[in-house]
């Protein structure tokens, strides 16, 4: 069924030119082993917590830890780093814009060099938290505004990259055709991920999650596996919206600072589970 | 002339034990290729001057590079890296207290993990910085409350070392028995240092910057070639000092931050250049 | 009852000298008008939130609002003192030392001319928004460490004390004998307040929250019932602990942040309103 | 002569609208006594220094003081305002966006309640250490990016003005019609001020400092007299530009951080003297 939908979506695809917006995700084929989760991790700020980590890493593949930008400490860091050991989860950077106060989601013109700079100092200080627990930085997944600073700015996404590449690791972005070609040229890995614990409105695009519906943690169960075995998955105006992923596996991201984000993630992990045996992927062990 | 004054000291140290204070800098032969200089840089915050880092840089051995946390910031690490790189000088991590209005001078009880934590997260920042040159990190030498903190607390001793050891490079102190022995104890290398900008007290410890009589560039000459051929320097009551270096080279601190910064390099530079050939050690290239 | 156990307490004040520890909260007839509650408010950060403050608001009289050193930031300030004014709530200032990561609860060794200008920073932050709102600035009460340091060094004691005076408001602090004395030297009226939600040692300190035994709703309001009717509370041993109110009313503080805050400020606030009717005092409208 | 260039600017403005733009600062009349200079102060941070502030200060009619924000802490708030005290000098607050790496230079986009609040909490900061030396705050004068937001959104505009009116001050602002419009609807007064070392474009608008070419001391005083004898100065293409200041009298601003900072106050001084002489203003004593 999945060679199917996908040989639709190839037709449909010819006409309708949906890659030039999403690209192929090629590189998700040799960077990813299965479909996988990653999850924000690490977003609380000295006695202030924020998402049930303890209760969600067992769920997930990959944490994104945050970097004491836009959240986290030196003392958070190293305790997400050593739960993400326990549990046998990857580690890849999350750095952010430094502004703990808007969560680092407001939008700021900063220099592209600029930029570069603070996505080092961050990876580098969650580098050293890794050395320290004998740990492998696995990638770099930029927060927030800067996520989609990167997009939208070529300049501060070459400056992204070449920060990726000094620690020579993959970058994560949403599903992206100029993100992947740029990536390309860069020569920098690019890990394209699905969300679907926010909206994605019918040009593609991802809505804030200040602006979208809260999903069930069915809605995000079916949503992984819809998407998972089919490539689409519904935008807010409930029109199928073709991602585009062909037949290579995706990460999914989930957010750990929603009100249901311990049984979102248990759900996920079962739709994640069900994709990848299905699919004839490996299942994490 | 040297090895007369050495066994001298030897002589007295056998009926005064001065080495039980100073320890004996065994470790300086091996870590040490020449006597050297190293100089705080980097110490400038967003808009904000401190020291002449571009004039000083090029009459030095190793930079101890602020980290962001008393002073410096990501913008101002990366430029002082490229700097460092440029005039062929060593880098080290210089992480303080997180206190930038106090310059990290402040004493303050924060707890040994905790220590262990921000000396992490900072070295590894600058990490990312020497990465992104193509540099290694030579060191680890504190500042501030920090340095003296270490000095007083065995426990907050054994964390610093501890985050040496992580990043498998030596630690910089100041002259000190006890911290030389449990160094050894945790299997971090230690490199002692003089500081002659500053005065001694006649119990052989360092007096706060603050509190110490300003010296002239001639004083700094003069001192550091005393001590390096004889290994004494004068307390802040003229009488001599044994430092105790022995026949090992020392490393030599000077304060990018004080009005005559760059005279007292320059001449100090001057002195460590005439030690080295006297005593037979190759100059800095 | 009450006087009789006041004339009890008189007699053995005599012999033991209580009193000389922990005042004679004089100024507490003439500046609380019945028994209180007084509560830590607006201590989230950014998206962070800390205790339940919407829904522990209606039940006490004052607020100590963090203005933004070891807690708090300007937008929780606002919408903190507009909750303040709609439930009828005084609003005292609740600065702290400059350490977020900490929560201004550890040692840290500032200048008394700094303590000063720190309370005068925080404290005219949230008089602001005190002016923005109609409403008057009730109290200063210094949180955390700082409550302690101010306790412990007479400078910086007096520091705060003077601070209170350039805003024309009183202080609050723990019974203390000894801080009764200074306020009224410097001036400066002093709320003295009582804990019950930790513990009192028997040479009645208070032990920090970290080190208290976890109170129940219950126990506070017999707590509250028994020092607000005997003038006595239990120590951590058990034993009979005189904090010496004598027939002045007090403010007793209840901490925001455990997590049964909502129901220990419930019962608190019917032990209160108990203790004001008993003792012919009004009830908070 | 004045009054002729007076009518003439009059017969001008009839043709070109030129009062469209820059406003007709009537409020000036009122509010300002004479010609003068504002000039922004304490913008150090903990020991960084920004420009000479003791010198500069008794040439100066107005201190605009950082905040603690963009620049500035609370002890260098305290001896700043001490220092203005001294020099009988009117202080307004300065504040900024919470970006001192930046300096609050950068566009973010904050949403306008916020920048209300954080107006309120700088200008409230400050307001304490005005009562602490018991002076009156004069005037809110926001700094950098926020000066220009507030010019560039409506929204924000009356955000702070409402600040402005919580304190009961004018707000000062760059000479423009939109602005004077809507501090007339919000009911506060607005001060209009005239830059002289930076340029302006030939629409009127000013030039970054960092865009603008530096100015010596002498064609600052060239451009203060020639303004405040007829209304224009030189735009960058070396035509003249109307500012509009008509027959009121302006206060000029100047940069303290710039490396002849105390010269050109210095002449600007003498330039305001010599303009206040020659229009019948009283001088500053």
């Amino acid at each position: 069924m999945y060679l199917y939908t996908y040989l639709v979506v190839w037709e449909i695809s010819k006409n309708f030119d949906w890659w030039r917006n999403f690209g192929q995700a090629l590189s998700n084929k040799t960077l990813l082993p299965r479909f996988e989760i990653n999850c924000d991790m690490g977003e609380g700020y000295g006695r202030w917590k924020m998402g049930p980590d303890d209760e969600i890493m067992p769920y997930i593949d990959s944490a994104n830890i945050a970097c004491g930008f836009h959240a986290g400490d030196y003392n958070i860091m190293k305790k997400t780093v050593k739960l993400a050991k326990q549990y046998n989860v990857k580690v890849g950077s999350h750095p952010g814009l430094p502004d703990k106060i808007g969560f680092g989601r407001r939008p700021w013109e900063i220099a592209p060099e600029e930029i570069y700079n603070l996505i080092i100092y961050q990876t580098g200080a969650l580098y050293g938290f890794l050395k320290s627990e004998g740990m492998e930085l696995s990638y770099i997944k930029p927060h927030g505004q800067l996520y989609f600073y990167i997009e939208q700015n070529e300049d501060v996404m070459r400056a992204a990259l070449k920060a990726a590449k000094t620690f020579n690791v993959p970058i994560v972005g949403a599903k992206n055709a100029h993100y992947e070609q740029i990536a390309k040229e860069e020569g920098v890995p690019f890990i394209q991920e699905f969300y679907c614990d926010i909206d994605w409105n019918s040009e593609g695009n991802l809505v804030l999650p200040a602006k979208s519906q809260m999903k069930t943690p069915q809605e995000i169960y079916d949503s992984i596996y819809k998407c998972g075995t089919t490539g689409s998955c519904f935008d807010n105006n409930g029109e199928e919206l073709n991602i585009g992923f062909g037949d290579a596996p995706f990460s999914v991201c989930l957010h750990s600072d929603m009100p249901t984000a311990l049984e979102n993630v248990i759900k996920a992990r079962e739709a994640i589970d069900k994709v990848n045996k299905q699919l004839g992927f490996s299942l994490k062990t």
